[in-house]
């Protein structure tokens, strides 16, 4: 006889970079079981090691990392640890990234850009990754930009339904900051049971050298919960002043919703004082104590990465969690 | 000595497909120069045969092919071209697609759907194309599907300078037909003089079964000159839906403007029925007389087209062709 | 704990695109099972939406079209469908084309003429194919355009026993319709236990200019029943004129076989005409009542692909389906 | 100013393997060049060391390399001396292969064997070569094997003239020497002039055990001088075979002619003794005195080749050295 | 239901090249199983056949072959089998060369030189094989050339046991023959227990033309037992002559270790002379009968590999086989 | 007439990051031009955006970055500057790295770490560059890390004649202050005319658990001045404790040499207070005020950056630039 038998049996590992280990434990321990040991730390010029405590051949591996600042750091911690793992002989790699990065580098705006969103796809390919996780691209095209699976998870439904819990009966407007926002913010109003919309207009005549910007809302407003809408908000500078036009225009109060808190300097002063009701967001990224404020509400979205991977490794399905929409 | 040397002359050739001639002679034309004789015909099952008349060694080729039905007739024939020319020893080959196949499917809007807006990007790498030529892509982040340069033209200049002549000084609004468009809109708006959004809202409650779908205008547009605008009109019912909910709206007056007239039936008829003042196009897609009616223009974007072939095989700047827009 | 465990069973889906919805259905009635239910219909200019009404993740997928005319239309629906599975977390993807596309433009016979065949290869690879499985391709080095396994199965025996059935003990030739196929005629030849061999030569001289052709049978087929075999009948023009040089030549009777019956226009009408015996085919293209005419046998090729796919999908032997001829 | 211009000038270089010197140097003697000065030698255990003498920095090299026994050794060397020229930035780099290696494993003819002639146009490409140059590839399917341009050159013309002029105006019958070089043969008729066609035809009762096989001329060739057509001879068993079975079917004489004399033993002694006028091949392979014999010419491919190298660097057309057969 | 299901259970086949059949067997025989049988043999030009006896389908093969001269000739072999078995559907190839081929050419050491090593890598990935097996490479950096998994095994642990029980307690130096080896000295320095380490310096003055080169010893050896090490001896000049240089330096006695005995001639007569007490090598090559000689030991490498497929197969770990230092 | 001809005229583009623009600007101004202008700023997360400011349309692009901490930062920049050059149309993109990012990390020292100096090779590569250059790689086969050629400077011909000046007729012994650069020590030993080589060795009994390392110098180095050689200094303690234990050991001067002055804290403090005489580096890195002292001496390698980019430019020799030795 000239073949050897052995049984099969699917083995999973999550093992986590260290950006935002905290999400990572709290996919784990909804999953029932712990993260791979790894060992990582950088060389003093900023050269990143790292290796598994143990061995990872033949296994599902999920690695999961959040891309806050210093981004591009965690970014190769990642790619890097997608290299170790490839070469150790890992059977399957998936890369999770809950906020996409250079999600918002997605076309080229003007002549001579790059398209970073493509490259972070292929950079993960190149490194060894078959699979992408995420939450809530910028543009849901950013799945086309990878040669494979993209599980792309939706967080409107959990925000939308705290809101909707918060919010009670009053009359409600969804309203995108600006006009690229628009078709998520439809997303949005029909899953509150069919609300208005409204958007915030920058208008810009180009035909006039130096003219003044000047912003607009259009749409229904006056005297409506407005839930202002966006995937992610970084400095709090748009969505701080679309607060502001709102309530010049008549809104009765102001709630912003997005899923990644990415919190830049000056956010959490931007947001805490702009006359919003309540900020929230999920926890795709971490966010420290010093950029927290009393209006903040953080939502964690562990429950469903954790449902996501668990649906991935079984063969399961992943669009079942959205209803038919993933 | 150990080498012969030979002198470097860039070539340029265009070759077109059979879909859609009369543009790439325009273009040909444009250039001053004529088309590559191609001998092509069907095999009687539709396998499509295609051989150049003249050798294509070393030289800079532009294959043009326009989309309309049977698209995929075209979308094989393009392919096998690029064969052809690789196999032929051709030094470069840049597709020319005006109306880039399958841009609507961009993205997974279900689970279990295709990409199919990348799946083209790849065949036409895997053919031996090295860079594609596009018109008004349905969404920017299909540049970020090729692995490569992608040479994106822009037809509002050309569309909204025409509208512009047309209306003079009547109060104009700019209109999305619906909520994905409305940032394609704003460019508009801001081509045209920072002039007033509106879009149109179906609006769906999630929440309640069978619920019918209704439809409102969001934005100001009474007793004004709706612009109402789109990449592409196919069969004409959104658009021509869009036409009489502006009217009953109360608009003065609605023009229609699109880059890309697919025009399939019964698109003629509603378009010419639905009321609107005029519809232009371009002609990156064949508009045969049976799809013309009395209120079509089409505008022709072979000088466009043209000047950007130029632009690439001479290494000067597709940019410049946009004012720093591209 | 760092891992968890799953058990792992292979499941095998058959999916089938719309070309000819009968074949894939006997194949699954052979296995025992159900076609994938799947969503596909055609855009008004003829883009193609498919999507899977199941799960189909981590599934063995066989992608089973067949491509009868229009056949770039079916062949980028099959495109079309294996990208959808390979974004849908397919384990893995063969496609199963009893017809191969283009296989007839499979090497360069003039300079700058594509290689279409093997871009078909590269395409279906391109798409996330990672098999191919077809029937009597018309040359067997299309095996090797593709990188990865081909299953090619041969429907000779089946045709061959047939026509032994039929013939009985009177003498027999095999005879090719040209100089091309009288390899594959002595694979016949063999198979009826070592019969003679003929085939029709076009004679031209090329050193004389527009010299007529003339076609003469190299070959004893005197009083014999002559078996006029070929990998496809397209237009039937070459066989029928084949059936009319033999009977000239004193052939008793003449019995046409081929693995394909594209029958193109006017192929019945021919076949019907020409004053063969029988004519048999398998059907690997549909074959719709106004194609078919009284001397036709349509043989099932359903039974060879559907064992072929159980010993794919259980990793036994499809050489074992040939006697060690695969 | 940000940035330098320089003239471009094409420079073209030979390079040759060990394997066959002669043929390189009368190649460069044609283009009125000299060979690339290589460095070139074997370690004891057999590893190939190769070092260009001069720079080949932005060069179009031409790699010249004949694979006689034993085989593999200058496959190896062959790859290697692309590698080497691909790191030392070559520009482009065109294997030349008179005769390309493993051609006769075109296609898997059984269930696990291996497509060797497919696995070589890989192994090409992946050392970094862009395109391969070739004399008479044993079938013409083997061009598709390689994703890029082949230049297939054919001897035909030229050892088909040398033999209209040998035999004057007596009857000539091709012969192919089996069932699979029937469409050579007929190529060849065509261009001597129309002549008929024969070959010899081995037959095998697959269903009877342990059959005995026989072989028989198909065609005419009593009282004529058959022209024995192959791609290559090897140990000339076949061969020399069917020189006997159509002696005693009554042939005239017989010439032999094919393109690539690989001259195996006993392949010299069998030809000297198998009753042909004469044996016509070309030195694609170098052919040493030992192999040679009484009856035997070597005609020169070189000036052929030599032609081919000029139009490729040029961007010239190959297809025009065969009257619009390439 | 539209699937079907079917049990996995992983299945072992260990394939042998010619080059060292007795290496296979051994390496099986620990493995408790026997050899493919398979199908080889050489064409009277040179070109290789292979074919598998059983089916491969869905099996986990390793492909073992040793690399001792003609070396050219066993890498094809190994090539062919990796193409035949990945398109005989074979689940995983992994390549075993306990000797790794071209390892000393694994950098430029001058401009124009080929990186060899690094082709032969791709070579193997370009063939279809997913994994690398080696023993002992020439530098730890050629793991870095292959794109996926490399099962690096070390059999210093092996050699150094066996001289340590050969030597006793009498004081051993480490010794590197050269340079470029004295990081690999030191881990057998380390392995013996910290010995003092050494090395023989080649000095030549670059700035001086035609200057002798000449020995020294750096180091402490005088009335020490050296171990020379290396990994590799091919014609044992080097060596040979570094026993010389030490002997004369006053060392007590001298024994030479090294993984991969080449011995290419005169090496069995310069080892045997050299005035070396022992010389130890593993069976990564075949030592036949004729290189042998009285000082010369062999210990064999198959059970560390049979060890090492067997992690493989069962996804166990393979640095554990080496204590973390794998 | 079908094509339209263009002079080619080849364009040298130099642009540069921001991680070291003084060397860009020197190495631009050795070539008498000037940068290209970028704009390049960071996201408030640290995400990078660049573009050019003018058309690198069909140039051949060489992109300047050097990689001081933040490391992955200067990476990812270069990286991004890569793929916006390629959608831009450059000709030909070089990426110019002369200190290799992560070249450390060029082997599994361990089971389950990375190759990260591989991964970096794929990255450039799947950005879009063809080539790199670099200097002084850690070892010389990280250039077959890369799929294309690797212009590899050397640095040691500057560092060795300007210490050659330095020393004067003094006696010298070349050290390596490990076992793993005694190669390169050898190199430098040739360089300064056949001195004599030591190096520092750490034993270490690996068969005694906890067992103290301890230092010796293998080598004379009594009463010379000694030139410890690095190809990089990290943090410096390696080399300054190498320092200390060669005036230990009797040596009369050390002065300290390396390509690369990493120099993170607290480098400079200890090297200014271990006792060398001068420590020479190049630029290759930037090298604040702050890490600056009165041992230093900083050689620019602007000028042989600038003299191989002009041998790449204009396809000449760099292998000419170190007399037959790159």
């Amino acid at each position: 006889m000239s073949e050897i038998s052995h049984n099969v049996d699917k083995k999973l590992v999550l093992a986590s970079g260290r950006a935002h280990p905290e999400l990572a434990e709290e996919i784990a321990k909804e999953l029932g079981t712990e993260l791979l040991p790894m060992g990582a730390y950088d060389f003093a010029n900023g050269e990143i090691y790292v290796r598994s405590g143990e061995s990872v051949r033949g296994k599902d591996v999920f690695i999961i990392q959040s891309h806050p600042a210093p981004l591009n750091n965690w970014l190769m911690e990642q790619l890097i640890m997608v290299d170790s793992m490839k070469r150790a002989s890992a059977r399957r790699i998936t890369v999770v990234s809950p906020f996409y990065p250079y999600a918002r580098q997605d076309k080229k705006g003007r002549g001579r850009e790059p398209i970073s969103a493509r490259l972070i796809a292929d950079l993960y390919k190149t490194a060894g990754a078959s699979r992408i996780m995420s939450v809530d691209l910028h543009t849901a095209q950013i799945q086309g930009f990878f040669d494979g699976p993209v599980d792309h998870l939706f967080a409107i439904p959990l925000l939308a339904d705290y809101i909707r819990g918060r919010v009670g009966d009053s009359p409600i407007t969804v309203v995108s900051p600006d006009t690229g926002r628009v078709r998520v913010a439809e997303q949005w109003a029909d899953r509150l049971g069919g609300v208005p919309l409204a958007f915030v207009h920058k208008s810009r005549d180009l035909t006039v050298p130096n003219q003044a910007v000047s912003k607009t809302v259009v749409g229904n407003i006056e005297g409506r919960t407005c839930v202002l809408i966006d995937d992610m908000i970084d400095t709090g500078g748009t969505i701080a002043g679309a607060v502001r036009v709102l309530k010049e225009a008549g809104a009765k109060d102001v709630i912003i919703a997005a899923t990644h808190g990415v919190f830049s300097d000056p956010a959490a002063q931007r947001l805490s004082e702009c006359g919003a009701l309540e900020v929230v967001v999920t926890n795709t990224l971490p966010i420290p104590a010093a950029k927290r404020f009393p209006q903040l509400t953080v939502l964690s979205i562990a429950p469903l990465i954790a449902r996501a991977i668990k649906e991935v490794f079984e063969d399961g399905s992943v669009t079942s969690l959205f209803d038919g929409n993933a």
